[in-house]
């Protein structure tokens, strides 16, 4: 019988909390969801969590030993455990959620952001096995980026490294949430493909299938629909999409010179229709020493079940970075 | 009497080699110079450098003891030892420097680009004392920087890391020696300043104490002068550069999040003139998480002798690392 054989992974999202518990293999044993109910206090998810874990712990084998927890949410902090000025959850300014974990449940937590989590779980479960600089990039409502350096994810200085979706295309450019203008995820994130084929719509009267459609209800699944059907606004939208994000992505390497760079989140599900051109002008855009070096592949992580696998590989590693006592 | 208390560093320039024994504090004990020949091959130059250093040990107390030898030249890769393709002198595509001076002395020998160099003795030896995320950017002929992540120097896969003079600022804009357009470097170095003062004179007929200054002739010193006497276009040039150098260190921190970005190198001496607006629009375009936690500071480490300081930067921590067995 093996000791601390499971992990628990936890992805907090503004309406769904999903859970589960993982092997030292990446295997998804069973998973949970409930609702978050962001207006209610962190505490009381916790709580919440802790007992509908108790009960999927029921369909385990008895000889299961649970070695931590591993939580993925947005604006959280590793450094600090906290999750800081949430825009989805009525949490307040920050509150030390890892703390929160750890009363409740006596075991080692670690708690990071939605887009390191994916990294380390590329690199622990995914495509990325083996490799020791990897950029990861998620795309979904936002751009999130986890940077892999040396084999280990880098925190930097204040627990943010890594926050390329608010690095500046154009300063001049689009209104951001965040309140800067220009930012890549005003560009390229599902939000961004929106933007950019109602601003392309609006240049020109030839017809689309997407015209009918009214701004708030377009979808970047629309978008990938139509481009699969040869619409051309749809496929300049991508094109434009892959631009920006080669130019941003051969800036990245540029800093941290990966191996390897892997997209994943909703938008990377259109595959190819974003891969090969990004590839492309990514190539176009790269300084000559990183020329034809840095592979850009779409993530290994199963689309639905790929946060928790990330929060579980943060447990699995924050439980060997303790072992070892080589982490800061 | 201490064993090993002396390491070598040697900054190799296109036109001038400079070399000097520095001790662990990092004082450069003695330092001397020779002429690069650069159209002679690599080896008559590790040749030339072992006659003249062997002839400077004769200056060091006999007990003296050397530890190792570090190497700043341009085009140089840490984790291969070799120079590629350099601009400025005639060693074909690739030459193993670093085997070349192990060959030659017999000693721990570790070669990077003088930007790394310059980073490392930031960190060892000036103002990064202590710090563990940095960032250092030499503003010269060109913009090198070098990054510290977790207190080591970030290679990268390909040995390649921290090339953000070759970052992109317009896609569509100046031409840059390295193909590409619109890199950081052609706007923010002393040729970048120089070709912004030109387009700004270009612009407008009003007066100008820089006017009369042939394109060809015009250096960034005499733009530093023309502005301490208050020249509008001066002041301009440096504003607009000022701006484009903060963009793009706010990217840089949403990449590696350093607690503090170090100015080195010839144009980063126009101090105040630089450093001021550059922190202003920096702070400007830094994401909310980063806002007021990032120092933008002028290196600690002597102008003149600060490539010797570094090199032997590189050379403590390779003897260091090597001893430790902490180095990939």
């Amino acid at each position: 019988m093996q000791k601390h054989n499971v992990v628990i992974g936890i992805d907090i999202g503004g309406t769904t909390t999903s859970f589960g518990f993982v092997d030292r293999s990446g295997a998804l044993l069973c998973e949970e969801t409930l609702a978050t109910q962001g207006t209610q206090p962190a505490y009381t998810l916790v709580s919440r969590l802790h007992d509908s874990i108790g009960k999927l712990r029921l369909t385990l084998p008895p000889a299961a030993s649970i070695a931590g927890i591993g939580i993925g949410a947005p604006n959280a902090n590793y450094l600090r455990g906290t999750v800081e000025h949430p825009v989805n959850l009525n949490w307040g300014a920050s509150v030390n959620l890892a703390e929160l974990f750890r009363q409740q449940f006596n075991l080692p937590v670690a708690v990071t952001n939605d887009a390191n989590a994916a990294a380390i779980g590329e690199m622990l479960f995914g495509g990325a096995r083996g490799m020791k600089h990897v950029i990861v990039i998620t795309l979904g409502t936002g751009l999130g980026s986890g940077i892999i350096a040396n084999g280990e994810l880098l925190y930097g200085a204040d627990g943010f490294a890594g926050e390329l979706g608010h690095t500046t295309v154009d300063p001049e450019g689009r209104r951001c949430a965040c309140g800067k203008r220009g930012c890549l995820e005003t560009y390229v994130s599902a939000t961004g493909l929106c933007r950019t084929l109602t601003e392309l719509l609006e240049l020109s009267p030839d017809p689309s299938l997407l015209r009918e459609s009214a701004i708030s209800r377009l979808t970047s699944k629309q978008i990938y629909e139509a481009a699969c059907l040869g619409d051309t606004y749809a496929l300049a939208a991508f094109d434009a999409t892959a631009r920006t994000l080669g130019m941003k992505l051969a800036d990245a390497v540029a800093h941290t010179n990966p191996e390897a760079i892997f997209l994943s989140g909703g938008v990377a599900a259109a595959g190819d229709l974003l891969i090969i051109p990004t590839r492309r002008y990514m190539e176009e855009f790269l300084f000559t020493p990183y020329k034809g070096k840095v592979q850009l592949l779409r993530s290994e992580l199963p689309e639905g079940s790929g946060a928790i696998l990330g929060a579980a590989a943060l447990a699995w590693n924050e439980v060997d970075t303790k072992t070892n006592a080589t982490h800061p």
